[in-house]
């Protein structure tokens, strides 16, 4: 079976279901006071995407392109998804839906960054993703992966 | 007892102490590798600030300081430090060395800023750390927190 990866629009009900993913945070708090406030209308895109089972949605990532002129991770520098939150509900783990998300970011055309939390080093290297090398000045606490297509490889860090 | 924070020279006897900290990753791995490769000197200075129980290492963290021209969250724009890498031995917590390291970093006379794993918000409250107002572009995957000397304020977000 195919799983169908959709963008996920911002209303109470998509809201609702992201509390039961355990990085529920600030940012969607954010997007809650946004709909609340009407600074955001309902069913406006969010940053996330996600997939369904029946009409539950049951994993999710979220993604946001990076332009090219604020790239310190690829060469040639170009506009990069960063991909994060990427969460699959326990019960519907090991059965092709994170790996399903990230075939999909793969299809945008853009390398892709990560900072996999503690553990997930191994899911990530599955996908393909490597660690980059450590700039502390760039990448501070985080320990950022990486996805390179077909012709990028990565940047030189150059402090001059 | 006053707890002493030192900053951590990089040297072999502190790599390998580093290895017992939950948050081991490509940071202290690339101190290893320049150290190896002669690419820093023995007994450098490194971004960690540590405190020792007798001869042990049982607490650190590591700080950097970000320039004014990069500030993004504090008003007036200023320089100020990150803070990651909070971390007491398991034996050694509750005992106030987690408290005695960010009271250090609140000595620099700097705000700072930090990015806290899940289910560590409740110290970082007791710590007088707060949460900005999320702004995806900025913070992507962070859920930041921030502690804001006298006189000093969130910076409002500005895209234009």
């Amino acid at each position: 079976m195919k799983l169908k990866v959709v963008n996920l629009l911002v209303n109470y009900k998509t809201l609702e279901e992201f509390k039961l993913f355990k990085e529920y945070g600030i940012q969607e708090l954010s997007m809650l006071e946004d709909l609340q406030d009407n600074i955001i209308e309902d069913d406006s895109e969010s940053p996330f995407y996600g997939i369904y089972f029946g009409d539950k949605l049951v994993a999710r990532m979220s993604l946001y392109k990076v332009s090219a002129k604020y790239d310190r991770y690829f060469d040639p520098p170009q506009d990069y998804y960063v991909l994060w939150k990427l969460e699959v509900l326990p019960a519907y783990q090991k059965k092709g839906y994170g790996r399903a998300l990230v075939e999909f970011a793969k299809g945008l055309g853009t390398p892709l960054k990560t900072n996999p939390r503690i553990l997930s080093h191994e899911f990530w290297n599955k996908m393909g993703f490597q660690n980059v090398s450590y700039d502390m000045e760039r990448d501070l606490g985080e320990n950022p992966m990486v996805w390179f297509p077909e012709g990028v490889k990565e940047q030189h860090a150059d402090h001059s």
